[in-house]
């Protein structure tokens, strides 16, 4: 019988180059990954898992530091990316601060931090990077790019670059471009680390980093990855305090707290100009032809998502229904908000798991 | 025949002291206001409009530097507020900087700018100035309080603090408390501001404003004034350039450009801690007690406002309803978000010279 490892490790992947969408080339490139279950002799399991802004190649499991992947439910014998049956891997995005090779990276031509001398990159830059892994890795066919928000960015993308290579793909809670408001938040949220003294155009890699400009960014961006219905639920109006107001600049309320919170949190484990390249990828993503695709298609909205709306959703179903696109949609009934794409594990595994079981058919 | 005078100008009354909710008392309180159209012998066609965050004294007309008031299309003879028929007040809310008493006024205690010790004020403590104003001005009663957002809890607060004297009251885009999504949405505003180092703990009139982190936080606000949908229409995802992606930290798109501008204009006018102030106000605002209103009420929402979403305004009707208030809603279909109550002149003209015709009787 086959044993789960129980402790992930990260690994990690070096090539030479990648030439980017920017018309540079970036050289030494490096790519973080853990892989859970075991790939099989046809090696015709394998699942590429693809993270979210602020995830990291550690996706599954506890590992040695005993923190749990971002997506601990879903990856596990019997859960939605079942180890016992599929060959999961997970990268750290290229322009990343976990492990792959970003702006927090030595630029192997002067012996320091890039800063922002990293080239800007997009979507089918760290698709593209991915792909050397696999490579790398030997394996030969995806039974499925799997992914939420940024990562359903980057699953949407594998089966529009490698329609030969990707067999299913499962999009949450992401579209095929990004909308306007999506921009204007980025946009705010970089602002407010670029307005951060410490930031420095960047070079602050020797000294204190924008801590303050990137929580900052993080707390605009947890807004948007909330619905106010969550809100509402988890904080209303509550006080901090139990001698009501404080009349003064202090945090007053509950959702205060938590943003603050969740802003200082961020900053222990992220990189600033990781932020601005991601979202800038983000940003840049769209993908108005998707006629190459030979994949089958599943696109998972949730009813209270107002960063990627049902309605945005269902449109990319229709335009794939139109090139003629093996494709499934579903909305997920949820409070949680954009969120809901890590939270809502009981309707999610029963629905990918059901999709995976038909995926290599 | 009365004409009207075509170039409005801001008056400003003073009164001695302010008990505030805080406990504190302001003294030596100074309004900024300006009317439009002729208080009748009777003076029973006075109507209080109340303006938003950004909003000022100056709401009709266009003024001797040649701008026009914030509610312009709305405020003139044949319009919804009509100055041959009504006589309407406009001031600027305490803790503002157009002219009434704010952060940035001088504290006699000292002759230096109140800054941070100025008292955090409510939105009651407006209502109260607002009170004293037309106590000055010799009106014991009021046909209509009508504002939007800020304005409109202003309106309702109004209502139920003086219901011998307020006798309708029409509340645009706004709810008898702010939801947790928007002191969310405050608060990193505030935190914005509080983070440039030109804030300097308030205490910046000597030297240079906090320009950035205002700008920041105007931005912020701005995109919650907009619908997603108005976002769309209005820029999409055109880019500023004619060259495509730029692959820096640059304005790429048309939507970072707009925003930027809207920040920067408003830096020009608008006083950073004011915003602290009045921001606070709108977040402690809350009046679960509505029984004391005798007002005819009238609410409208916006279709696409989800600062101020329709369902949350229904609620606030159904609680008026239950205490057998006189009470009218309408949810006024409009692609334009928040800020629809400044920009839907057609139907609101319609809804509200019509309820004005009967808010007397």
């Amino acid at each position: 019988m086959y044993v789960v490892d129980a402790i992930p490790r990260t690994q990690h992947y070096t090539f030479d180059a990648l030439k980017l969408d920017c018309g540079r080339t970036l050289s030494s490139v490096q790519v973080a990954y853990e892989t859970y279950g075991q790939l099989n002799a046809a090696k015709d399991n394998a699942i590429m898992l693809l993270h979210a802004l602020s995830g990291s190649a550690h996706a599954g499991f506890v590992n040695d530091k005993g923190e749990q992947g971002w997506w601990y439910d879903f990856i596990g014998p019997g859960k939605a990316l079942d180890t016992e049956r599929y060959f999961i891997i997970c990268s750290n995005v290229l322009g990343g601060c976990s492990g792959s090779t970003g702006p927090g990276s030595i630029d192997p031509a002067t012996g320091r931090p890039y800063g922002l001398s990293f080239p800007v990159i997009t979507v089918g830059d760290m698709v593209r990077a991915q792909k050397c892994l696999i490579d790398g890795l030997g394996i030969e066919t995806l039974l499925a790019v799997v992914g939420g928000s940024i990562g359903g960015m980057q699953a949407l993308q594998w089966a529009v670059d490698y329609p030969d290579i990707v067999r299913s793909a499962v999009i949450l809670a992401a579209a095929n471009r990004l909308s306007a408001q999506g921009i204007a938040f980025n946009e705010v949220g970089r602002q407010a680390i670029m307005a951060d003294p410490c930031w420095q155009n960047g070079d602050y890699y020797d000294g204190t980093p924008p801590r303050t400009g990137l929580a900052l960014a993080r707390m605009i961006g947890h807004i948007t990855y909330l619905s106010e219905e969550s809100m509402h639920e988890k904080f209303g109006r509550a006080l901090k305090g139990v001698d009501g107001y404080r009349y003064g600049f202090f945090e007053d309320f509950e959702v205060e707290s938590y943003l603050h919170y969740k802003g200082n949190r961020f900053v222990e484990r992220f990189d600033a100009n990781s932020y601005l390249y991601i979202t800038k990828a983000m940003d840049y993503f769209d993908l108005p032809d998707l006629a190459s695709i030979k994949s089958k298609m599943f696109i998972i909205s949730f009813s209270s998502d107002w960063l990627f709306p049902s309605a945005r959703l269902k449109a990319l179903v229709r335009s794939l229904r139109r090139k003629r696109i093996d494709v499934t949609y579903c909305e997920v009934q949820s409070s949680r908000g954009h969120d809901a794409f890590l939270l809502e594990v009981a309707p999610l595994t029963d629905l990918i798991s059901g999709f995976l079981e038909n995926a290599g058919r």
